[in-house]
């Protein structure tokens, strides 16, 4: 035994996380739904180490703000650099480069797995999570964008989410790339600065749109009174930026209608009646939306080209059934990740659902992902377009738990059989009941602690079990064994209070033959299961 | 695009792998039947991130012959050291003592995942690979012991491992200890003469009796001629140690008859007729077995504890009706993690089957594990008794997979709408059949490449595709489209050969009308099934 004086301290690591039985079922029902709508479509389960070649990866992370640039590397024994990988995207890639001439082309395939980023942890960012991908690999036609964009929709449904309370968002960079490109942000020595605007774009939702006009100006100071260097756009710059952004947002945003008016909004489709001067709902048809576009962008080979790929998607999901209210086009959507070449999307969760802080707040985004063209072929020096999308599975979960659609209130605990004698001829005998409840399919286990009576059914309590086994010296003489309904029990406790209502419930404890064991403790957890289910 | 000569260079690590949709099906079909036992048997699941501090995993692992010891690590920003879980039961330890007091005692639970070790990689020698734990916390008591060696053999029959094609070893690293201490190899100073000694022990199924005896005396020189220094141990400590090794192997081994009388084996139950002084079975019942390493083994205090431990266990077994051809007590158990204290066990599989090269052998360990009652304590300062059980994934579903016992046949490949006319109108509708089929739940996808009609059956065939929907515009103006039944198809240009043959085949083609797209597939896919279920 250490001394106490050299003992090691147990910590989880800064930004890692012990995950618990309940969340890990929870996860577990969410993924197999995901899967199974993955596998409808088509797409196949295939799997990567978690670590790879440092330059296999590339270094396409958003934010790399410290050195390592957000990744953990660390060194092999013949000196190459080896790192853990940071989305299931890159790895993709090299694996679709390395086996391209074995692989069905388009090749569709699915994946999950934890991902690491060496960034700073803080609430609810943390840096080992976990994505759930689907990836169309080999076809340049936006059809296969069309279709991430569906899928995602139906997963959204098949997991419970009710039609309007999630929006799949799609817009194109070649767009983003197009405006910046109209506002002479284009070319090479710009790439910088580029950087810096779509990042404050992709800040909309949690600054405001004062914020990032801020952010694209000469900066911002916010409330900790740290600055931030803008990206130096004027004033006509950022109206040519802004406008175009607000066109849809299609949720509450923190302006007046005067101001929607002022910012080039148009026609405002909705407003809540009471509240002219509060937030502004716009929500056009997608269709609207890019007609509209096109009127208030300027005419550049590059955003014609966006346009035209957001239009094909579009025209696909109205021919498919699936209406704005489901994939919306809106021009506001980033994505950080700097590979995304062509269409990118998100998933958005529009239901308010309490934060970590117990305020009622629309949840957000639960996943994007976007059109990749130059990943895979950067190993292959020839194109191989592919487009995909990434679910955050603990992000996801959280708000399904939130909304009540990850019941796993059908998980029993175990029966718990007492060990009132502890002579190994005794626990023989323990140990056989148990084997007898096991063979009938039911969970349990024999007391393993060194406690007495008391403290163990205060062991199975803790656990939540559902009934205890006894049988002490007297009992095991008349070849009987008691029962006890622990869930009874406690309602009895807490609950009964006349003498009528006690004779009216189940018995919270029987005394049975040995040999009916298995068939009494089936009955009261049929009894139990009844009663839940009222 | 980036140049040719540019580009990055595509490949996977060594010593990682990707997997193939085969063998991640294959993997979730075995750990959903062991996640069940794992239940059955009242353990909760837990999970603990990939990552922890350098320190808090300790330095418990077997043939640590590089300088950074066999596990992945970098240095955080604050400058501590972190690394990369090398087991599943390092971390558990972390996790238990760091929220002891919040966790049932005993604390059972269950967890799977990925490990890593900075190891040189070699054929079916991973750098990363699968585990599968279950681990009782808390309690000091064998019994906990014995379930865990019942619970395995119940895990290897729940995946339909027959009776006799496994079985449960156990040991006990107080008899391997007791048996050094009696040779004079006791104490701090013979630490690394009792691991060598250990780790020879340990490759008795690699090397056989003669390796082992070469290495636990002057040393041994391989068939590569590299020269492995031995543990210097005179002839007769080797025969001591040698003895109880061989007492109940319960396997064939490569000595003669006369041989093992000469060892000591005292009884031979059963000898191959034919071959007398070929191989040579000893399987003593476990009882019998404790009697004779009674008799043979000196009496030292630690002897006697580890004997009466594995005869608590042998007692528990054949109370619940686990006999010695399941679970079974052999003193040449040694499990190389140095952190054991207390009975060990390794889950081995008799069957005899193809291994990489297409030889017929005994396939061996699938897992293991043991009492590692200082894992918790070294962070808490006071006894926190544990123990645990760990399966192997990969190997186990390597083994399952060549018995016949992972078949997943039942997954059927997509339904692939061929895409005849690309403008989108025409997209539009061949997204809406496959959206049809979608919601009958047919597995089903629209083609997303570039390519021809012919090339477009290529793929589907590729896929392993059932059924092909196809529709050009002479079709579509006639409101029909024609469906493929590609198995059928296949079967008949593969094997009929006359004509009364080809009438009595079902048409590998038909041309229905667009409203009948969803029947006429279920209709072809019913009579494959049917077929295939001949």
């Amino acid at each position: 035994m250490a001394d106490k004086s050299e003992k090691t301290k147990a910590r989880l690591p800064r930004g890692f996380a012990d995950r618990s039985a309940e969340d890990i079922r929870a996860v577990e029902k969410m993924m197999a739904t995901i899967r199974s709508v993955y596998e409808l479509y088509g797409f196949e389960p295939v799997d990567q180490p978690m670590i790879e070649y440092t330059d296999a990866l590339g270094k396409f992370l958003p934010d790399q703000d410290r050195p390592n640039e957000g990744v953990f590397s660390f060194q092999d024994d013949d000196d190459q650099w080896l790192s853990l990988r940071y989305d299931l995207t890159a790895p993709t890639a090299r694996f679709v480069a390395e086996n391209f001439d074995k692989l069905p082309k388009p090749y569709r395939s699915y994946r999950s797995g934890w991902v690491f980023r060496n960034e700073k942890p803080g609430p609810g960012r943390f840096r080992q999570f976990m994505q759930f991908d689907a990836d169309t690999i080999g076809t340049p036609g936006v059809a296969a964008d069309a279709e991430m964009a569906m899928m995602m929709a139906d997963v959204m449904e098949a997991l419970g989410i009710k039609r309007g309370d999630y929006v799949i968002r799609v817009n194109d960079r070649k767009v983003l790339d197009g405006v910046l490109e109209a506002i002479g942000l284009g070319g090479e020595d710009n790439a910088g600065r580029r950087l810096t605007v779509l990042r404050a774009i992709d800040k909309l939702d949690k600054l405001g749109i004062e914020g990032v006009e801020a952010l694209l100006g000469k900066g911002r100071l916010d409330e900790s009174g740290d600055f931030t260097k803008g990206a130096g756009l004027e004033e006509k710059q950022i109206a040519r930026i802004v406008r175009p952004l607000l066109l849809n947002k299609g949720e509450k945003i923190a302006i007046s209608a005067s101001e929607a008016l002022q910012f080039g909004l148009g026609q405002v489709d909705e407003i809540e009646a009471d509240d002219l001067d509060g937030p502004v709902y716009a929500v056009y048809d997608n269709h609207e939306t890019l007609a509209r576009l096109r009127e208030a962008l300027p005419e550049t080979p590059l955003l014609d080209q966006g346009l035209t790929e957001l239009e094909t998607i579009a025209s696909l999901c109205t021919a498919s059934g699936y209406a704005t209210n489901r994939i919306r086009i809106d021009p506001s959507v980033v994505r950080g990740l700097e590979y995304y070449t062509g269409p990118v999307f998100e998933a958005e969760l529009l239901a308010e659902i309490p934060n970590e802080d117990g305020q009622i707040v629309r949840f957000g985004s639960v996943g994007g992902g976007g059109r990749y063209d130059g990943l895979v072929s950067r190993f292959r020096g020839e194109p191989v377009p592919a487009t995909g999308f990434s679910i955050g599975v603990s992000r996801l979960m959280t708000a399904l738990k939130n909304l009540g659609k990850l019941d796993i209130s059908d998980v029993i605990a175990p029966v718990v059989v007492l060990v009132m004698d502890k002579d190994t001829e005794s626990l023989g005998r323990y140990q056989k009941m148990v084997a007898e409840l096991r063979a009938a399919g039911i969970r349990s286990e024999m007391y393993l602690g060194g406690a007495g009576m008391k403290a163990q059914l205060k062991y199975a309590d803790r656990r939540g079990s559902p009934v205890a086994i006894i049988q002490g010296g007297d009992e095991r003489a008349r070849g009987e064994l008691q029962i006890k309904d622990l869930i009874e029990g406690a309602r009895m406790s807490a609950e009964i209070t006349d003498n009528a209502e006690w004779r009216a419930t189940r018995p919270a404890q029987v005394t049975v033959a040995e040999s009916e064991l298995v068939g009494e403790v089936k009955k009261i957890l049929a009894a139990q299961a009844e009663e839940r289910s009222k």
